[in-house]
């Protein structure tokens, strides 16, 4: 392969990896544009030394504002993004997002998701972004961990009170 | 005084109340959507037991993407709401954000700014958002805590990393 076959090459590459993550084994496909999303809440995980952050689509933050969460409308979508915590360098009592650990989104359409509470689950790993599941299965884990929740129709996000 | 003045008084005040915060000490005023701005980083303070998330307006959003923040550009402003870290009720190792404590901002502007930095201070409190400083000095106290900081311009936060 000659030099410019090479860097062309290398350039396909990074665009599409760019551009398209893989759809989760569940079909979902990772929702466009979701880091311009507003925010909905923020966590700190103790257990696992997590720190994330949960936006929220239009659709979803209306609701929130609205106090429409129980249940959300369909069409709302979350995003919760985690990093693992870090110590900030210049402030030792702060913790900071490190490393990127995955992305992972609920999706509420009461028809499509029946089977789960009417919420689609999906999660991209890494910067990567490589899908999360071997197979569709893998929503069983989801569901399990929000069972807790069964009764906020299954999220664990209480939307930030602001002035 | 009537029902029909009476139901008029309490609408004017609370239309007032939404929609006015007294300006800072420092004649820096509360940005309007700030609620709707994008996230920059999120971050727990082990120390006080608050929980963070940092948002910026499209200026400093269009930066930190750019990684063009030492220096941040004249015109950004990054926001930091800040709650009482909370036990989550269902997820006992999640920590999520109760009572609203502030929201306070760094606004950049070189030339208006220029003895603390090229940043003006500015800090309003809890839900009826009182502004923060008995007089224009207040802003000596952000400085000092903010001088750890001096070499990545005056500020702590890192803009998190997402794929």
């Amino acid at each position: 392969m000659n030099r410019n076959l090479i860097i062309l090459a290398l350039a396909c590459g990074s665009a599409v990896s760019a551009l398209a993550a893989e759809p989760a084994p569940n079909g979902i496909t990772l929702p466009e544009g979701y880091k311009d999303w507003r925010l909905l809440s923020t966590h700190f995980r103790t257990d696992n030394n997590t720190i994330r952050a949960v936006l929220g689509n239009d659709v979803a933050i209306k609701a929130a504002r609205e106090g429409k969460t129980n249940p959300w409308p369909d069409g709302s979508v979350l995003a919760k993004l985690v990093w693992k915590a870090a110590k900030h360098e210049k402030w030792e009592t702060a913790m900071e997002p490190g490393a990127f650990v995955h992305a992972e989104f609920m999706t509420k359409n009461t028809a499509r998701f029946a089977a789960t509470g009417g919420w689609g689950y999906a999660r991209w790993l890494g910067q990567d972004q490589k899908p999360y599941g071997k197979d569709a299965n893998f929503v069983q884990e989801c569901v399990g961990c929000h069972t807790p929740v069964k009764d906020s129709d299954w999220v664990f996000t209480h939307p930030v009170k602001l002035p």
